[in-house]
C-alpha cells in the first residue's frame, strides 16, 4: 500500500457481500476510520452488523471501525444551493476523516450574493476552499475572486435541462481556472476532499 | 413594414454591392438612422463614400443617414473582462440608436468583484441590465441576484478550450434564469440591445 | 429579503419534511401565495393536511395560502402541442399568482398554422408573450414574427429522438433572437412566468 | 453505369485536372448536361477552356456541355432568408439540369411569415417542395404544415453561435417530419435537387 | 382539416381517457381506420373496450374502427436487423392503413449481404423503399446504391455504446443523402411510412 | 528501442530542423527505411537535400534512406471514395515500407456496391483488410460481413455538414465490430497500416 | 453460413422465446458450444430447462450445448478495475469458446502501476492482448507502449459524471492508437473476444 | 489589487498598444517581473522596444522589468510528448516567475513508459507535480498514482481526429481525480503554474 493514500473502499459497484469481504481484511491488517463511499442505508446496515459503521445519509458513505480524529488547518467547504449539499458531505467528511478541520458554508451561492458577503471571515481565513455547485456553477468564480488560497471546484449534476447533468457547471469551472481554482469530476466529492486534504497538511518547504 | 421593427441590415452575409443597394432604397423611403450590423471597416469605407454614416469599428456596425437621438429611461450594459466590449457595444449602440439612455459598466466580471460592487448605484436603478460575458459567464448570474429588473444574458465566444466558442458561458446562463434572466444567442449583442429597448419603453399597463 | 422577488419554494430536491418546514416559517412571517414548484401529488397531499393549499397537476405546483390575486396588465402563453401544456400551466399559474393577467393559447404550434393566425387578436395586444415548444421549436419564430412586444421562448424537452430532451428546441429558439426574442432553460415554465410577469407590471419611464 | 443517375462530378475534392479528364472520357462517351459541384470560379475558368460551360458562381456549380432541357412537373425551392440562396440555387439547378420545372421563392422566412402567405399559389400547387433554411430552420416546418406533397428540408449552415454551422437547423427539421417532410445533409442542395426530380417525375402507379 | 392528412392519435404523451375522447369525437363525424401510435397493450385494452381496434403489439400502434383498405403501389420495407422490426411495422401498418401495397424485407442488413442481394427482385420494383437500421445504419447507403427510386431512411435506437440512442445511424443516413436517399427522425416509422405513402401515390405530372 | 517498433518520425507538429536532426541521429546508428509522416512538399523538398528520401505527396509522407523492402503475406487496403486515398496511401507505404504486401482496391465504396463485388477475389484471399472510408463509413461493415480475417477500420474526416470532421464515420464504425473489425482514430492511416502489419506478420501459435 | 464466424445469438433485444427457438434450430443442425451474450438470469433459467447449458453471470452470457474446448495461443484480458470485470469476462469466455487460450489480469489499472509491472510475464508473451477499461481508459495506452503484439482496446460504461457512459474512455483510447493498437465499442467484450481470437488463431503466411 | 495575486497581462485578446499601456502604467507603480501571456514574436517586439523584455517563443509569454527570482520548494513539470512543451513552458515560467523552482521531465509520456520510470527520484521528492498531455491524457492518471503530492493536469489540445481539441484529453484526466489530482482548462499553462506556485508555497499549518 502506498503511504498517504486512505484506506477507502468504493462503493458504488461493488455488493455488500464484496465490501464486508474487503473491509474484514483491512480490519484484520489493523486500518481503523476505513471510508466506503457511495452505499446505500441498506448496504449500511448490513455493513453495521458486523463491524462498528458510522454511516452519514447525506453524504451516502460510511466510516467504518471509527475513531476519534483531531482536524488540523482549515478547510472551507462551500455550496451554492442546498441541493449540494450531498455532495459537500461527501467532500467534508472525507477530509475529516483524514485529519483536517473543516467548516462548512452552505447555500451561499451567488443568486444571494450576501449570504456569501457575510461569512467571508472563515472563507478569507482558510487554508484551501472546496467550492460545491451545478447549474451555472459561478460559485467557484466568485469564490476564486475572493480568497487568495487554492480552491477546488465540484461540479454537481443538479439541476435539469441545459444543466445537461453537470457538464454546464464542469465547463463553467474550467473556464475560471486562471487565478487559483482547478476542477474535479461532476459529483467527485471524495476527490475534492482528498485533494484539499492533502494540499491543507503540506508543510512549510525546507528552502 | 412591422411598426416597432428598427430600420436594420443584417450585414454578415452580403456584399457591399448589395448593402448599399438596400442602404439607397430605404433611404429612399425616408428612413433615418439605419443599422448596418457585422461589417468591417472596408465595406463600411464602401458606404461612407455614398451615405452620410458613422462607423464603430469596436462594434463593427454603421448607423446611416445618422440623426441626433434622445435617450429615454436607463438600460446598463455590463461585461466581465475587456474582450466582450466588442458584442457590448453592438448592443449598446443599437439601444442608443433606438432611442433608449444607456450606461456602460465594463469589465466588471466576477473574477475581480469589487469593481461591480463598487457600481451598484447605476445597476440598481436600471430599467433593463444587458450582461454580456464569455468564458464561465458568471456575470449573468451575480448581476441576476442583485437587481430586480430584467435581465438579459448575452454569451459571448471569447476564451478558449473549454469555452467552446460561447457554449460554456451560454450553458451557464440558461441555468441562472430562475429570478428574471433570458438568454440570447452567442454573441448577439444586436438582439439583446434590441430587446432591452423594447422592455425599457414599455408604458405602464392600462390597468 | 430582496424585494420583487416572489415567495417561491423549488421543490424539486426537497423533502416533503423540508417544504413543510419553510412553509410554516413563510406563515409565521405572514406570507400568503406562496409558490411551491416542482412537486407531486404525494407531497402536495401531505403539504395540504398542514396549510390551505391550491395544488395544480397539470403544472406539478401548488399555492400555498391562497388569497385572491387582481390581474393587470395582459400575458399570453402559447404552446406548440398540448404535451407542452404542463410547462405552459407553471409559467401561466406563476404570473398569475404575481398579479399578472393571462391569456392561454394552446396548441397553436406551425404544423396548423391556421390556428394560430385564428387567434391573432390576443396575441397582437399582449404586453409580454410566452412562447412554450419542445421538439423544432418553430413557435418562438413564428410569433416572434408577428407581435411586436417581448418575448420569451420556453423550450420543452418533449419529443424523441432528435429533440435530444430539448436542446433541438432550445437552440432553435436561441437562433431566432434577432427581434425581441429571449430564451430560458428547458421546461422552465417558471422563470418565463415570473420574468414576464416583471415585464408586464413595468410604469412607464420618467422620461 | 446505373441509370437514372445523372452524369455529375462531386468537385470538392478532386483537382481541377482530375476533373477535366474525368468530363472527356464522359463527353467521349457521349455525355452531356453534365453537374460539376462545389467547385470555384478558377476551377470553372480552367474548364472552360476545354469545354463548353456555363458556371453558376452562387449555387458554385457549372454544367459541363450544356444543352436545352425542358422542365416537367412542378417543384419549389424556397429559402429563408437571402444568406441561404446559394444552397437553394445548388438545388434548383441541379433539379432543372435533370428536366424539372422549378419555381424559386427566395427570402420568405417565418420571421416575416407575410412573404411567405402572400406566395401560397404556386406553394401549394407544388409536386415537391424544397424548404431550404439555417439557423433555427422553422420554415421547413411552417411549409410542412401548408403544403400537401413532399416537402425535402436542406438545413444551411448560415448562422452563428448556436446555429452550430447547420447543426440546429438540422435537429429542428428532424423534428417535423411527422406530416410528409424529410430530411438531407447541410447545405446539400445537390441531394435535394436530384431526390426532388425523382419525385417530381413520378408516374401513376399502375394499380 | 386539411385533406391528405390521416387520420391519426400521436398517443405517447397522452392519457387513455383523452385518446378515448378524441376517437369519440372522430368517430362521430365519420372518420375510420384512424392510426393511434405509440401506445401499449394496456391502452389499447382500454379503448378495444369501447371502439372496434386492431392492436399492434410489435408496432406498439392501433387501428382503431378498421376498414379493409387496398393497397396501391410498391412500398418496400426493409431492416438491417430484427430489433428494428418494431419501428419498421410502425412505417408498413401506418403505410397499408393509408392504402399502400407494403412488401417487408427484415433484417436483410448489410453484415450479411447475401440475405439483401438474394432479395433483389422486390427491391429493384419498388416506387419507394423504406430502410430501416440501427447501429451503424449502412442499410440506407446500400439500398440506396442498388435501387433508382426515392429512398427514405429511418436510424433507430437500436445499439448500445457509440450507437448514442440512434445518432449514430441518423448522422450515417445524413451522409449518404447524395443519390435519392433522405432521412426521418430516430424512430420516426409513422413518419417515414406515411411520407412513403405520399410519394408512392403520386400520379404523372400533367405535362 | 523497443523491438518491433518500426522507426518513424510525427512529423506534424515538428519544425523541419527538428526532423532533420532526429533523422540525422537515426542514420547515425544504422536505421534505413525510415518513416516520416504528415509532412508537406515543403519540408520533404529540404529533407531531401540532405537525405535519399523518397516523398509521397498524396500520403504526405517521406521514405527516409529508402532501401528494397520485400513484402510478405497479404494486406488489402479498401477506400469508399477517391477522398479517402490519401489516408488509404498512408497505411499503404507504412505497411509495404514494414515488409507487408499490399493490394489496393479504391473507390469501392457502397454507392456503386457493384465495384466491390466486382473484386472479390483480392479481398477473399486477404490476411487482413483496411478499409478506410468517410461520411457514413458504411464500407467497413460491408467488407466486414463479407471476409473472414481481422478488418482494421479508418474513419476519415473527408464530407461535410453531419460527417462531423470523421465523428460520424468513427460512430458507424464502432457499431459494426461485432464480427471482426476494430477501429483506428480518425485518419489515422499509418496506426491501421503499422498494425496490420503486426497482424499479417503473426506466425502460427506453437501449440 | 459463413465459415469462422462463430455460432452466437445476441440476446439482448429477443425474448426468451425467440431464444429458445433459434437454438433448437442450431442444435438440430448440429451446433454445439453456442454462445447467447447479453441475457440475464431469468432468461438463462428458461432456456436452461431446455438445453444444456452453462450461465456466466458476470459476463450476462451462456454457453449452450456446451462441449469442452482446448485453448490454442494465448491471449491476455487485462482490465483497469474490478467494476470493468463483467466486460472482460464477455471477452475472455468467448475468446474460449472459441478455441483460445486466455490468462485474466484483471484490477490492474494505472491508478495501481505496480499491479501492472508485477504481471509482465504473461503480458509480454501474450500474442493478442484486450485492455479493458472504463473512466479515463489509460490501461490501453500503457497496455500497448509495453508489448509488441496487437492490442485491442474495450472502452466501458463504467464511472459517473464526465465518463460520460464509456465515451471518456472510448476517446483516450482512440488517440492511443498509432503503435498496434485499435478499439470496439464501449462495452463490446464479445466483438474484442472474437477479434482477438481471430488473430490468436492466424497462421504463418506462406511467403 | 489583492495581495497574492502575480502582476500579469492575458495578452490573446488585446492590442499591442493596449499592452504597452497597461505596462507603462504598472511600471509607473513599480511592478518588476510582469507576466505577458498569450502574445507572438511581432508583439513581444513592440514591447521590447519600450521596456525590459525577456521573451520565450516556446511559451509564447515575455517576461517584462525581468528581475532575478530566487526559486523555492519543488514542482515537476512533466509533459507526455514534444508537442505539449508550448503548454508545459507556460506553465514552468509561470511558476519561477512566481518564486518557485521548478523540474522539467518533457516527453515521458506513457507510450514509453521507461522514460517516465527513469525519472523517478524528481517526481517522488517534488511538492507538486504539473502533467501535461493531449490525446489520451494517461500521463496525468500514472503519475497521479506514483506520487503522493497534488498532481495538477493540464490537457492539451495537441493531437488530430478523436482528440477533439483537447476534450478527449480533458475528459481522461476528470476521471482520474481520485487520490490527488485536479485538472485546469485545456491549454491553460498559466493557470497551472499559478496554482502549483500557490501550493508549493504553502507553510506548515499553525495547529
Ligand atoms: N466517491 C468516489 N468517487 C471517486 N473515486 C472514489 C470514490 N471513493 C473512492 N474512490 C477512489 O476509489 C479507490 C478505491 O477503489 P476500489 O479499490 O475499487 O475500492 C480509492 O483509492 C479512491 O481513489
Ligand atoms: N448582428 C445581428 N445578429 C442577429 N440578427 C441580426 C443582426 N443584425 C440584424 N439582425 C436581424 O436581421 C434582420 C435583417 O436581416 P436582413 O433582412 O437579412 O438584413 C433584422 O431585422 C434583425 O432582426
Ligand atoms: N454537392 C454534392 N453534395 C453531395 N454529394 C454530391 C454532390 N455533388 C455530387 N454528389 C454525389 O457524388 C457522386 C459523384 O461523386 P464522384 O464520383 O466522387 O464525382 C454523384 O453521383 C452524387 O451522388
Ligand atoms: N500519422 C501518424 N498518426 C499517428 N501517430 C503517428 C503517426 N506517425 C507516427 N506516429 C506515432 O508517433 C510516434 C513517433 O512520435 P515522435 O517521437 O513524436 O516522432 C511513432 O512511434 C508512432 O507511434
Ligand atoms: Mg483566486
Ligand atoms: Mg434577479
Ligand atoms: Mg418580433
Ligand atoms: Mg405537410
Ligand atoms: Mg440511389
Ligand atoms: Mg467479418
Ligand atoms: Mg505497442
Ligand atoms: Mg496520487
Amino acid at each position: 500500500v502506498r503511504q498517504g493514500v486512505p484506506e477507502v473502499i468504493y462503493g458504488q459497484s461493488k455488493t455488500k457481500e464484496q465490501i464486508g469481504g474487503i473491509l474484514a481484511a483491512m480490519e484484520k491488517r489493523g486500518s481503523r476510520n476505513i471510508l466506503v463511499t457511495r452505499i446505500g442505508q441498506e448496504v449500511a446496515d448490513y455493513l453495521a452488523e458486523q463491524f462498528p459503521l458510522r454511516y452519514e445519509p447525506l453524504a451516502k458513505l460510511a466510516v467504518a471501525l471509527p475513531e476519534p480524529v483531531k482536524g488540523h488547518g482549515s478547510i472551507v467547504v462551500a455550496t451554492g444551493g442546498t441541493s449540494d449539499m450531498g455532495v459537500a458531505e461527501e467532500a467534508a467528511i472525507t477530509a475529516e476523516t483524514l485529519g483536517n478541520r473543516v467548516t462548512r458554508l452552505y447555500d451561499v451561492g451567488v443568486a444571494g450574493l450576501h449570504r456569501l458577503l457575510g461569512n467571508l471571515e472563515p472563507l478569507m481565513s482558510a487554508r484551501v476552499v472546496i467550492a460545491v455547485a451545478g447549474m451555472e456553477g459561478a460559485l467557484a468564480s466568485v469564490v476564486g475572486g475572493l480568497v487568495d488560497c487554492p480552491v477546488i471546484a465540484v461540479p454537481t449534476s443538479v439541476g435539469y435541462g441545459a444543466s445537461l447533468g453537470g457538464i454546464s457547471a464542469l465547463l463553467s469551472m474550467l473556464n475560471s481556472c486562471a487565478s487559483g481554482t482547478s476542477v474535479v469530476n461532476i459529483d467527485n466529492g471524495f476527490g475534492a476532499g482528498f485533494l484539499a486534504g492533502r494540499i491543507n497538511q503540506m508543510e512549510s518547504a525546507k528552502e
